[in-house]
């Protein structure tokens, strides 16, 4: 029978294999998006609205329609009407209805037999617009008499008489607030500002749809999930989830963005409008600026009051969070949740609301809405920290969560480690480095929930012994190597005889996107206990070999081995032997679990940053950089700690200079990475990680998402840092050089 | 809960909806072998023997390598050693050792940038051999003095002082031979022939192979059974199973040639010695007939012992069978088995030889063995009846198998329908035909035992109560269509709601392949079992939801519904309301089933066939054709007639023109489609067919397999009707032109 505990002492977890798909990354072999071809394929360009906010007045294709090679034209009219709520947002957003929503929204689109000449085609569509007044600051957009959105969208919590483009409020907390900020010694209040930015993959959203005229269709896409596409795209084309076959193609980055559709069912409606062609679509890298879904920009008002001796009395947060054109995807709630999670604090309110605005629907950007919060929080408990001279790592941790402590959001905390990643922040040789002149010194904790969520496993032996195993999330960090190791540790076999596959909707069961910080906790669990399910299947066929009792087989080492009084009565049954035989056993042996996953364990990290600022410029440079998070247990620490350097990449970016910048006709100025700027390998330092490990005990390898987190805290920690080094204060991000330079000067002159 | 007992009165089994496939197929969009291609592929060609045995001198490749886009060379020399029993043979077909043992055995392959560099590269590979005598027929090949193929082949069955060539030896039977012979009015005894034919599947075989210097690969073949593919490859590479990724294409016919590897390991082999670059490899058509896997040659000496009232008294068959040069191709078990398995004789007793050529090693065609062996009995029967002047279906119905009758090859014949075909085909208008001069009739009943087999079935729910189902044998002659049917029945769902995919190595436990006559039968029990899983799963969803018991909720039409005291309580919860909720009620909803499956149907069919033979060419016309054969249940009618009608088709082809012609040296004459003579469509009538329905007990929805059979009869019934039309009984097939002309001059000179 399969150890009903699974012990420590690992022979695999915790080494650092090759991932299997390194190779092929590595010498381009990796079939990405843009990658797949099949025979007889079109390629699709889309035509975008140049308008933040138009009524579509007419669509005529006839010129498109009448160039050689142009195979068909879709507009809204292609799509089925009736539909409601998300579906109806998700139509709405893949092709414009009769308003276009913002710039780069989604109009018509065109297949031809070349790209260029799709392309081509695509400029002759003639689209007339009657252009309508929009808004794009999510201030602006919540006055009163702010161009309207979308008629109708509040839902139930929306007071009557509030804004007009309020779509949800949020209103909860505990404890009595007001008496908290009486007992304090000091209250502060301050407004914090961050803007939108793009995930920034490197790989732009690609896919070949086919669909035939017998509503059967094949989809091969760049997605963290094909299940979400292949709902989402049946119910954008009318058809039955079961008939689109989605495989997901190998995956350059998503951080959230590609856990929707964008352009994926316009493929699909062009295919079925060209007699069932296959029809290649790739966004330009414009077009995945402009139109698919960055996060939410913020305006978030907090309060805290403190003893002297640094102790939380009483907090309160007001967050603003526009989630672009439609309803429901601003992080306001997310973010209002992760805003004091790291504290312990006796009374809290939070308020939120969710606004729209003339901009693309935002989408998930790792960790949604935490790094906004965090930057609010993290950057008042500093300034605090500051104005009563205390350290900032020793007042975290005094009102650090612990177990126990009831998270600001509701529960109780189980196993947590946010006071373990604050000791080994002090603890750790950066934290010592003297600094000298224009440099400062910050530190911010940060926190994400983690996720468990729909998850379907099944585990298969081949006839030599080595096994399978099938997994729905796509990989993106290494998450073949973990469920890799995973499985040999709970076999007991060679790291070499597994193989991980991600297979296609039509193979298995329901799986959520690789979101969530989900992919590596959630698979590893379920495929935990498939592989046992197999164990205990191959313990019954060695039994009946051998003529004794199922209970009395156990597994340990890659073989079936018979225990108690029949211990060394027969030589150990490998699992090599009884695949080979299984045939004739009774058949072959597989393994399944499918199960919304609970148990993921709350995940916190605090990171510490030095930088220089150059007073002439105002030019931040990030000298060195340290990531502390619970892992859990780190099952290929390799890519945990990859996943770190990369949050906290991605932070740095969006701390310093990424902003999408939109001019006063609503267009997206920098849709491109020359002026839309994510950090390259020589904007910043190799980025110190320390792994610390609080078992999770809700995962049988004591697995806690390690995804997320770490785009949390670098926001406020630069944050900090910049105003360590310069004396400025700055509450709007970016950092960017100007912005410093002004606020060095308004500091010297103030 | 599931129904316990499947009844009939269906609404979707047995009615004819178009396949899911079909459209794809009329519209050239569906993807076979050679339509797949992925970027940076190189394109493979082989060397092969031009000698029926040779030993390889030596191999230079250095002018191939020379020549500008040529990436990699292999021989026998880039595989590993130490194999052996059938991985060894795979091995030494896939590519020849130091001896080529047959006319078209591969030698060398090169990949190359293109096709045409590498078909010139691979006629600058120079190849020395040493001729060394060869053996091609099967009686010659028996002889004490022929030429060995190969040394120590020999199993253990074989007695000291046989001839060199015999590989195996068999003997069965039952009863008092020599008491029954004494026992008849008439005995007669003869001997008769088949040449080795060849499956003829449209499409030849073709894959693209790509096998990474990190031992991790991905194979798309057109293949029966991808996990043979992957077994076989990964043992003739020394790779692991688990590591290659095996997905199947469509498939342009198989009939059992394609259930094993022939060039497939070569294409991964030729991509791991360039760089891990993807391989296309396929086939022309004279490599197909070469170097592929036609059916064996025989030669079969029949007894039968029969009282004047036609009574069957005994009967005895030695069978000579050769397989290529390889041991274990042989169908002369299956052969001897099926040979009397019509008949209820009490005394049979079965001898037979496998013996070994130069030929390629044989595959499963159609019925292995059992075309050739009713070729020689309904023949002799026939021949008999004729003496007695007897109605040769009274006859068969006299000594016709039923249900009891202990089978010649061992067990006790279950419900089967023998007699059902007889009477069928005694009632069927074709039978009352008044035939004109140079006319004949001729009838034949046949057998096939049906296979179960290695079965891995997986269903799952969509979130809109659509269901995909994931099986592991490739779709032949409509699988996908007879399980959409099953599964849409057994939910009670529309047949449109279902998707049948047919899924990679890397998504499913193991299957056996497409062959056997199993796919509907085992795919469709499994597919129960599964679906009857999620159907439990979701009553009980169901009753947790309405706070009753499991046990209180029954399942029909599509949807739970409180039962018993419960009946009406609550409105019934469809497929679709439990998907949309199974997120939040557990977890995402699938079944699966793994087994060896048991309790296939032993099948039988009477053949129907008026020919018209010219007098003066000896050119035999198919006048009309009657199958009639037991389906059990037949599923998907249409498809089920057209598996009927290709059966005929290829059984007329056998018996009057196709056979393999090898030249004095040994090399086969007839390598196209030319010379090697299928019938096409102006060639035949269409074919008449009725389905009896004798269901299966071993399967819930009655069905037996119906593949096989229906090329077992052809060859007799043929054989009989230019008989009855000439007068001139042919023991040698095929019946071409010159040779009926030959027996008929002789018929009437003698």
């Amino acid at each position: 029978m399969p150890k009903d505990e699974l012990k420590a002492g690992y022979k695999l977890i915790g080494t650092r294999p090759n991932r299997p798909d390194g190779l092929d990354k590595v010498t381009g072999r990796a079939r990405y998006g843009a990658d797949f071809s099949v025979p007889n394929m079109l390629w699709a360009a889309v035509v975008r609205s140049p308008h933040a906010h138009a009524k579509i007045l007419k669509i005529d294709a006839s010129k498109a329609l009448a160039l050689p090679g142009v195979k068909a034209v879709v507009t809204r009219a292609d799509l089925p009407t009736g539909l409601s709520g998300e579906d109806l947002n998700l139509q709405d957003n893949t092709l414009a209805g009769d308003v276009a929503l913002y710039d780069g929204h989604a109009v018509a689109a065109v297949a031809a037999t070349s790209a260029l000449i799709a392309q081509d085609a695509a400029r002759l569509i003639e689209v007339e617009y009657e252009v309508l007044p929009h808004v794009i600051d999510v201030d602006d957009a919540m006055r009163m008499d702010a161009p309207v959105v979308q008629e109708g969208a509040a839902d139930h919590t929306v007071p009557e008489g509030s804004p007009p483009n309020v779509a949800r409020c949020l209103d909860f907390g505990h404890g009595d607030v007001e008496a908290g900020f009486a007992e304090a010694d000091l209250v502060m209040e301050n407004t914090y500002r961050t803007e939108a930015t793009h995930q920034g993959y490197i790989e732009p959203h690609a896919c070949v749809g086919q669909l035939g005229e017998d509503g059967k269709g094949e989809m091969w896409v760049c997605t963290q999930g094909h299940w979400y596409i292949r709902r989402m795209s049946a119910a954008v084309l009318g058809i039955e989830a079961a008939q689109l076959r989605v495989t997901p193609s190998e995956i350059g980055g998503g951080f959230g963005g590609k856990t929707t559709i964008f352009s994926e069912p316009i493929a699909l409606a062009l295919s079925r409008k060209a007699g069932g062609r296959p029809v290649k679509l790739v966004m330009s890298r414009a077009e995945v600026l402009r139109a698919t879904g960055p996060t939410a920009s913020a305006s978030m008002d907090v309060k805290i009051g403190m003893k002297k001796d640094g102790t939380m009395t009483a907090a309160s947060a007001v967050f603003r969070m526009q989630g672009g054109a439609f309803v429901g995807m601003s992080p306001v709630g997310e973010a209002l949740s992760c805003a004091f999670a790291c504290y312990n604090i006796p009374a809290i309110h939070h308020e939120g609301y969710e606004v729209l605005a003339n901009r693309p629907k935002a989408a998930a950007y790792r960790a949604p809405g935490s790094p906004m919060a965090a930057f609010a929080v993290e950057s008042l408990v500093d300034e605090m920290c500051r104005a009563l001279g205390l350290d900032p790592i020793e007042v975290r941790l005094k009102n650090g969560a612990r177990e126990g402590t009831k998270a600001s959001y509701g529960p109780k905390y189980k196993q947590i480690g946010l006071v373990e990643t604050l000791e080994a922040a002090r603890a750790h040789p950066n934290y010592q480095v003297k600094l000298g002149p224009n440099q400062g010194r910050g530190v911010a904790s940060g926190f994400w929930f983690n996720h468990g969520g729909e998850t379907s496993v099944s585990v298969a032996l081949g006839e030599d012994g080595t096994v399978t195993v099938s997994i729905g999330t796509p990989d993106i960090g290494g998450l073949r190597a973990s469920v890799g190791l995973m499985t040999a540790e709970t076999y007991g076999i060679p790291y070499e005889d597994v193989r991980v596959n991600v297979v296609e909707t039509g193979a298995l069961g329901v799986n959520e996107p690789t979101h969530g910080s989900r992919a590596t906790f959630a698979n590893g669990k379920a495929l935990v206990e498939a592989a046992n399910q197999t164990i205990k299947e191959m313990c019954k066929r060695a039994a009946k070999k051998w003529g004794i009792e199922p209970e009395a087989v156990e597994w340990a080492d890659g073989a079936a081995r018979p225990a108690g009084d029949n211990a060394g009565k027969f030589p150990p049954m490998t699992i090599g032997e009884i695949a080979a035989g299984m045939g004739a056993s009774g058949g072959p042996i597989a393994g399944h679990h499918e199960v919304t996953m609970g148990g993921a364990g709350a995940s916190f990290g605090t990171h510490v940053v030095d930088v220089e600022v150059d007073p002439e410029t105002g030019r931040t440079t990030i000298l060195r950089y340290l990531v502390v998070q619970d892992a859990g247990r780190a099952i290929h620490p390799a890519y945990v700690e990859g996943q770190y350097q990369g949050g906290a990449a991605q932070g740095i970016g969006w701390a310093l200079n990424e902003e999408y910048v939109y001019g006063k006709d609503g267009r997206l100025q920098n849709p491109v990475f020359l002026d839309y700027r994510v950090p390259v390998a020589s904007d910043l330092p190799m980025i110190d990680t320390v792994i610390v490990e609080v078992p999770n005990p809700g995962h049988p390898y004591g697995v806690r998402g390690v995804g997320e987190t770490g785009i949390t805290p670098p926001l406020p920690a630069v944050a900090n840092a910049v105003a360590a080094a310069t004396g400025a204060r700055i509450r709007h991000l970016p950092l960017s050089p100007p912005k410093v330079l002004a606020a060095m000067k308004a500091s010297r002159d103030g």
